[in-house]
C-alpha cells in the first residue's frame, strides 16, 4: 500500500449512532431473551415490519414531534428528478421508522384477516430519530413493544401491565411504580376548571412538564399562556387534593366525586378495575400509582395511559396506553388498540451501570495454541474442543500471542475462567 | 370520522420489503437462537453496528455490485442545500448498509484496542439492497455473519466451517456440501492457461456463471470476450481433469501437479489441511468438496473461499472467505480476516417449505372469557393464568368471540392445543 496516496475510510460510526461492544451486547441479548420468553408466556406473538415506511404514512400526524426527526431515504433511479425538484418532498418516497406503533397499525390493517382477534403482538426492533446527539441518547435505538389489537375492555391494560412488570421483575428490578391516568380524566379536570375547549392540548403540554417545573411552575406557565387565573387556581386545587391522598384508590374516588358531572363514570371504573386487578395478580415487587399529572406526549392516545417509574432512574422507563383511532386511519374502521413499550435502552443503561452479571452462563474455556504447532496435531485439539462443545461448554480455540499474559487478561474480561495451553514440544 | 374526506394511509409495506407474520417469525426466532447458541459455543462474541454508514465508506469499492444498490439517506437541516445541489452526492451523507462485512471492518478498526486478538465476532442484523424485487428476494433481509479477525492461519477457516456446519446440522440439514477453493488456485489456473494478467477478474466473472451456463458456455463466453482459443482450451482441460477426479484430496494433488511452477504450495497445503481437519472433526452430516470453479463474486477476497450447497436448494446457501486487506483500508495496517455468512433467508424459506416444527415448545392454553364476564370475577381467571405462567406454560387470556369455533381454529393454527372457557352463569 502506498502511504503517500492512502485515503483512510472513516473508522467512527455515523453521528449519533454507536457500535455495540461484546460486554453490552451480551447483556442486550440476555435481556431480549427474558423479554421474549416472558411476553410469550402471556400469549404475545412476535411479528416484524420493515425498517422503512412510506413517507406519507410517517408524516401523517400520528407521530407528533417525532415527525420532525425522520431520516428520509432518497428516491432511486428514474424516480429521482433532481433538476425539477423544488423541495425535500420531491426527493424522497420512504423514511426510516421513528417508532413501532405506526408500522404495527399498518401491519394489522394489512393482515387482520389472517390474524386471530384479538391479536397480541410483540415487536422488537430498531427505530431512528434524528435527535440532537447527547449522552446516552442515540439516533438508532431498540424498542420492545407489546400491543393488544381488537380488545375494547381493560383486560388489555391489565395483561399489558402484568406482562411488562413480570419482565422487569425477572430482570431484577424491585420497588418500582406503574403510574396510571386516563385521557378522560385529564379532559374532565380541564373542563371542570373552565378552560376553553380548544386549549386542552396546549394545557396538557404544560402539565406534562410537572416533574421538571413543579405545580407552581405549571401554574405560572398556564397564566403566562393567557389562561384565566380563576381556571388555573381551580385546576391547581384538584392536583393538590389528589397529591394529599396517598392511596390511589381513594384518590381516584375523591377526585371523581369532585368531578361529578364532568367525568364519565366508565373512566373512574376502568382505572379502579385495572389497579385492583393488577395489584391482586402481580408477579413482581411494584406498586400501581394513580397520577393525575401523567400526560404522555403522543396525540394518538384515546384512553388509559401509563408509565414505568424506576427509582434508580430519573424519568420514565417505558410507557404506553390506549389508541383506539389509529388503525382506522388505514382502513376507515376503528379497531380498539392498547400498547406498552418497555424502555429497552434505559434498562440496558441501568444494568450496565449496576455491573449486571448474566445468570447461568456456560463454562468458558480458552485453548491457547503455540504459533508453530503442526497442522497434523492441531486436529486433536479441535476434536477435544468439539467434544466439550457437544456437552454445552463454550470453547475458544486460538493461537497463543507473544504476550500471553495480556491475551489471558483480555479473555478473562470476556468471561473465560479456564485456560488450556498447547505447546509443540520437540520429542 | 367523515368518510367523504377520509384519505386512507398505505396498508402495504414499501416496495420489495415485507411484513413478517407470526408463523414465519416464530421459526426465525428459533433459528436465530440455534445460530447464537452454537456460535457462542465456538467462542464467537456478539457485536452490533449501526444500520447506517458514512456514504464514503459504502462507496469505497469494497462492495462490488452492491454499491449500485445503496439506499441513500437525505442530509438534514442546514446541511441540505437543495438549490446548489448538482448531483445525488450533494444530497446525501449516509446510506443503509448493504452487508455486515464492511461495517465489521470499520468496527474492528475503531475498537481493536479493547478487543481480544484474535477476535471472533458474531453479527446478526438486517441489510438493505435496492435490488429489482422478485419472488423470495427482498430489499431488506437478515444476515448472520461470523468472522475471525487477527488470525493468519487456516485455523480460522476450520473453525468457521465447523461452527456453520454444526449450526446447519442442529437445524436438521443433512447431506449438504461445503465447496471450497482459493483465490490463489483461481489465479494459478489463469496464469497457467496464458491469459493476460489484467484480465483475471473478467475471466472469473465468466467462470462464476459455470452453474448456469456449464463448461461449454464458459468457453464460448471467454472466446466471445476475445481471449485466445488456445488459452481457453488449456483452461477448460484443467477443469475437465478436476471434474473427473471425484475425491477432493486427490483432485487438489493432481491439479497442483499440473500447475507446478504456477501455484504457490501454501495454497495447496492450506486447502488440504482445511479439508482434512474439518472432515476429521465435523459434527454434522456433510462433505467438504474442492471446487475449482468456485469464484464468489466479492473482489475483496484474498485467500480461501467457500460456499454452502444444500441439495434441496439450487444455488448457494451462504458462503465466505478470507479478506486480509479490508481492515487496512481503515487503518493503513492490514489485519488478517476471514468470515462466513450463513444464508439466513434461504434457510428460513427452506424450513417454511418443509413445514418445520419447532421442537420443545411450551404448552399453550387459551382462556376464552365470555364478553359480559364481571370485572370482580375476572381477577380469579387472571390469577389462575399467572400461576400457570410461573410454571412455564403459555397462557393467552382473551374475550370469547361471537364465532367461537372460528376463533378457536385461528388459535389452533397459532399452536394453542388446549382451551378453557369461562361463562358468567347467573347463580
Amino acid at each position: 500500500m502506498e502511504r503517500g496516496i492512502f485515503m483512510a475510510l472513516a473508522k467512527k460510526p455515523v453521528t449519533g449512532m454507536k457500535d455495540i461492544l461484546p460486554e453490552e451486547m451480551q447483556i442486550r441479548d440476555y435481556v431480549i431473551n427474558v423479554i421474549k420468553d416472558t411476553y410469550r408466556s402471556f400469549g404475545f406473538t412476535p411479528v416484524d415490519t420493515p425498517y422503512m415506511e412510506h413517507i406519507e404514512n410517517l408524516c401523517s400526524k400520528q407521530g407528533g414531534e417525532n415527525e420532525k426527526l425522520i431520516f428520509k431515504v432518497l428516491k432511486r433511479g428514474e424516480k429521482l428528478k433532481l433538476e425539477s425538484a423544488e423541495c425535500e418532498a420531491d426527493l424522497v418516497d420512504m423514511g426510516l421508522r421513528y417508532d413501532l406503533t405506526l408500522p404495527l397499525a399498518r401491519f394489522y390493517a394489512n393482515h387482520a384477516n389472517s390474524l386471530p382477534s384479538p391479536f397480541k403482538a410483540l415487536q422488537i426492533g430498531n427505530v431512528f430519530r434524528a435527535d440532537r446527539p447527547q449522552r446516552g441518547r442515540y439516533r438508532q435505538f431498540t424498542q420492545c413493544d407489546i400491543d393488544i389489537l381488537g380488545e375494547p375492555t381493560n383486560l388489555s391494560e391489565i395483561e399489558l401491565i402484568l406482562a411488562t412488570t413480570t419482565t422487569l421483575g425477572k430482570l431484577g428490578f424491585r420497588g418500582f411504580e406503574i403510574r396510571i391516568n386516563a385521557r378522560g380524566m385529564l379532559k374532565a379536570m380541564a373542563v371542570y376548571s373552565g378552560f376553553p375547549e380548544d386549549s386542552y392540548e396546549s394545557i396538557f403540554i404544560t402539565l406534562d412538564k410537572m416533574d421538571k417545573i413543579g405545580l407552581d411552575g405549571v401554574a405560572k406557565e398556564l397564566e403566562e399562556n393567557g389562561f384565566a387565573k380563576e381556571s388555573v387556581q381551580k385546576y391547581l386545587e384538584l392536583f393538590r387534593a389528589a397529591e394529599d391522598e396517598k392511596d390511589s384508590i381513594r384518590a381516584i374516588e375523591k377526585l371523581s366525586e369532585q368531578l361529578d358531572g364532568f367525568l364519565d363514570d366508565a373512566v373512574r371504573q376502568d382505572l379502579l378495575e385495572i389497579i385492583n386487578s393488577v395489584e391482586q395478580t402481580k408477579a413482581a415487587d411494584f406498586q400501581m400509582v394513580f397520577d393525575p399529572t401523567l400526560v404522555r406526549g403522543m396525540g394518538y392516545y384515546t384512553g388509559t395511559i401509563f408509565e414505568i417509574a424506576i427509582p434508580e432512574f430519573g424519568g420514565s422507563c417505558g410507557g404506553g396506553g390506549r389508541y383506539d383511532k389509529m388503525i382506522g386511519n388505514f382502513t376507515g374502521n376503528d379497531v380498539p388498540a392498547c400498547g406498552f413499550s418497555i424502555g429497552f435502552e434505559r434498562i440496558i443503561l441501568l444494568l450496565m451501570e449496576q455491573k449486571f452479571q448474566i445468570p447461568s452462563q456456560p463454562q468458558k474455556t480458552a485453548y491457547l495454541i503455540e504459533k508453530n504447532y503442526p497442522a497434523e496435531k492441531l486436529c486433536d485439539i479441535i476434536k477435544k474442543a468439539q467434544e466439550a462443545r457437544k456437552e454445552g461448554q463454550q470453547i475458544l480455540v486460538v493461537r497463543m500471542n507473544k504476550n500471553k499474559k495480556f491475551q489471558k487478561e483480555k479473555l478473562a474480561a470476556e468471561g473465560y475462567d479456564s485456560f488450556e495451553e498447547f505447546y509443540n514440544r520437540s520429542e
